[in-house]
């Protein structure tokens, strides 16, 4: 059996005992009834996940995804490719957003070569970053695949032995990426397993305008037309329309679900990436957390499909994992109040009147 | 010259000078421009309230402010009064929503008796809590006013009193607050400074239901009917319809103000607090953070007046401070966005095409 079928056989759902165990406990905390809302809902989540009153959350690794994308040959993105393996070059020089903000919540970052259009062997050599390189970038989607199905079926076990590698260390992982261009892949695959007509599910990426909007958004649908991706097939829909790191993305997501740990997925890109996971194999939403909604405007068909309210929503639009580190606080917070806060019998608090 | 008028005089704008540097730093960061949207917001407002490119938030307290309501004999809260007490001994036996969310973030809680309808003297004495009892709990509103002006001032001087004496221990302070039925004032208190009628400011509070929400609206239209509070004047709509925690919370952001250092504001009650710092000086908010949006009704209009937009969405309804306490990992986040990421010439990263 591939690492892909056997990690997606491997998927089941969240533990349903402990997860209403959870639930019992959070109602009867002295506070009113549910008083502390989605809080709440992601504790008993986290204790469905991890199958345990006391969710294990420590440990925390986000994993960026960086790789190049053929279509920026259409001009659909205002920063030159050369970017993406500069912003490799500051996450590991520690200067990055995602480092900043990983530094805060105590999480670890990795930088993962998927297939940046740029040599990066020094890094890897030295160990700052992990290279799992499908190719130098994704061919251009409006001509043709952005890959081959072989390539990404590799992508996402690429994304599963990150995950599996870090089994025994890691508690929570964190989906990041860098590509530039990587908001038209991820508007495509949205369109795709959404159906809504591209333009309502494409944004202004780092920041294009009107002109370059119209254009980014015939370039997608050129490449739907041109591709014709099978929305009943994930491997399809990313080796048509995707990208290595959104198939990485993929893999880390499903990866994280058979091994049972919380997989917080950041952004639009990310969302992409966990789309395909779901495409895959639906019951991998059941370890997925939102962490924000970003301004990119295919995120709320994305997460629509995905049935997830995102914890943030803080008019972010950087990636690289940079809200899923922020809604890791979030976590923290809500392990805490199932297991630090007592209920009204322990703590001898009269109950309210009925 | 009275504490209060010396306090008010002392707050003065934020520092626009740095403010602007902070502005000028965050949009030269490795990133498409503002693309943390909100977090750099708060980023450029910490460096503005603290007049420094390192806002100082390390050290962050919570002060819970308790107190009782006379107008609790109306029958407009779901709990017994006796919450009140029982609740301050879960706060100190550390078993409380603010506890364990003041421990995630490292925050101190310091709960202030501000006039509990019980006996405290133990728990003062042993130190345990701040003693700054005005009374056993404020008159019934709907009879008359809750206090008299000279208990308004000696509220909100205990507030400021609280901030001054921590002044070089604290860099960040969170407001709090605990006493059943202080929904109540504090939709009577929205009402009179937004101007909106009593029912689109009021709420389900702990969890009323249809029935007794009619009865909450219509003994606040009674309070406010009797009193006839002077909306210009913020002593007097604290002092006809507010409460002593409330009055706590006010001082405590005024002396935070002239500290020049940031306050989170919690939640619905905490923002009825703030309204009556406002109505005192306007500057004040300028000091202010909004933390969270509280599912309580009248806290849009409270938010609007003060001109804040909240950090977190969480559909929290508990107080304490437990809102300000999770919004104060932001606070960090955006110091560590300030004051760690590098700029695109710092990281030699290519800026945009223009």
């Amino acid at each position: 059996m591939s690492l892909l079928k056997e990690t997606i056989s491997a998927i089941v759902p969240q533990n349903a005992t402990v997860r209403a165990q959870a639930h019992k406990r959070l109602e009867a905390l002295t506070m009113p009834h549910w008083a502390l809302g989605r809080l709440l809902d992601l504790a008993e989540d986290l204790a469905g996940i991890t199958g345990s009153m006391h969710p294990p959350i420590a440990r925390k690794a986000i994993f960026t995804m960086a790789a190049d994308h053929g279509v920026v040959a259409e001009g659909v993105s205002k920063y030159p490719q050369e970017v993406t393996p500069q912003m490799v070059y500051n996450f590991v020089a520690g200067g990055a957003g995602i480092n900043a903000l990983a530094r805060q919540v105590g999480a670890s970052v990795t930088v993962v070569d998927m297939g940046v259009a740029a040599d990066l062997c020094e890094l890897a050599d030295a160990g700052k970053i992990v290279s799992r390189r499908i190719g130098p970038g994704t061919k251009n989607m409006a001509r043709g695949p952005a890959m081959s199905r072989k390539e990404a079926t590799l992508a996402i076990e690429a994304g599963i032995d990150c995950a599996r590698k870090a089994a025994s260390s890691v508690d929570v992982f964190g989906t990041g990426e860098m590509g530039i261009g990587n908001t038209t892949p991820s508007s495509a695959i949205v369109a795709v397993l959404s159906g809504a007509p591209v333009k309502e599910v494409t944004g202004h990426g780092t920041g294009i305008d009107a002109g370059q909007f119209s254009h980014k958004v015939s370039v997608i649908e050129k490449a739907l037309a041109i591709n014709a991706p099978d929305r009943s097939d994930g491997l399809d829909v990313l080796a048509k329309v995707g990208g290595f790191e959104i198939g990485g993305i993929a893999g880390l997501i499903l990866g994280a679900a058979a091994l049972k740990k919380p997989v917080v997925v950041d952004g639009f890109i990310s969302t992409a990436g966990a789309l395909i996971a779901h495409a895959l194999c639906p019951t991998a939403a059941e370890y997925m957390i939102a962490a924000h909604r970003s301004v990119e405007k295919g995120h709320r068909a994305a997460l629509k499909i995905l049935g997830k309210q995102p914890l943030i929503d803080l008019d972010l639009r950087l990636g690289e994992g940079t809200g899923a580190a922020l809604a890791m606080n979030f976590l923290e917070a809500a392990v805490r109040i199932l297991t630090e806060v007592a209920t009204f019998d322990e703590a001898s608090v009269s109950k309210a009147n009925t």
